[in-house]
């Protein structure tokens, strides 16, 4: 089985080829920048950009939404974490959540899958907190500073562990699972 | 002359009201949520949301989008200002800020109008730095943490002289004088 995965990031067409690969689902990938529209929440995100592109490109797909929400932040970065990323980075986090106490965050990435009979969505999350600082090289993103209620250590000290029970990770399996029943 | 403009601020529409007062021009209100475009300009969102709207509204309108750029966050937190301001607040700006001595940051302002003949845009900036801390009670926002560069005080500070100004000032007046030609 095939299924195509619309991003313009290589770092989660590599992760994405890992998790359906372990479905043995193969992603092809077609990279595309495209306009996501302004939501709180990575759910509308990734409905619409699916919606969107299917009617651009006329073949079943799907794109992903992943957002890092901050509970003592109101929810930041959010929706918005890619552009966060791009402006602040993880130092920028840092700077925010020094002196405090209350770390817990999670991460929820959103799978919306589109085809002639419409769209579905599929969601992932995974709680954990924000590290005091930076710790590993592996992964990308904000998973240096992520550390998974079940384990002590970020995503990033430990990539292999990440793709098997990552945000990413349920929200892809709950699609592989459909995808193919 | 009359002028209907599209907000959800009731701090824009009093601002507004008053910059086109200045005018002769007469501000009329319609309160409305609407979705932006995610975009990192201004100048983008303001253009869409004209259009989008007048497509709904079918009467002459305008809108403004404003954004607050700090040059050492590179542009952070621009065109998502509204939203960062919910989440973060001026403290957490000034948090971000903290021991940083680049306090160079500009506002800017794009006032989108719309009618049956098509779209402009309008924009106006003021070039200033962020405070230390926050100083004065006035205005909303960012105002607080802004001092522009011909002055010693916020616009918080100083509410009238913000009106004279200020990034909307100069925005809305450049629309004004088109207009009313």
């Amino acid at each position: 089985m095939q299924i195509l995965f619309i991003t313009s990031n290589e770092h989660k067409f590599k992760e994405v080829k890992e998790i359906l690969g372990s479905f043995e689902i193969e992603v092809l990938h077609q990279k595309m920048n495209y306009s996501e529209i302004r939501a709180d929440d990575v759910e509308e995100v990734a409905l619409e950009s699916a919606k969107t592109l299917f009617s651009i490109i006329k073949k079943p797909l799907v794109v992903e939404d992943t957002g890092l929400f901050i509970d003592v932040l109101k929810g930041f970065p959010g929706a918005y974490s890619g552009w966060v990323q791009k402006k602040l980075g993880n130092n920028g986090i840092l700077k925010l959540m020094e002196n405090e106490s209350r770390r817990d965050a999670h991460f929820k990435t959103c799978v919306g899958y589109a085809d002639e009979k419409g769209c579905r969505t599929f969601v992932g999350k995974v709680d954990g907190r924000i590290s005091i600082e930076e710790q590993g090289k592996q992964g990308f993103g904000y998973d240096p500073i992520f550390i998974p209620n079940t384990e002590n250590n970020t995503f990033a000290e430990n990539e292999t562990l990440k793709n098997r029970i990552s945000h990413r990770f349920n929200a892809f399996a709950a699609f592989a699972k459909w995808y193919k029943a």
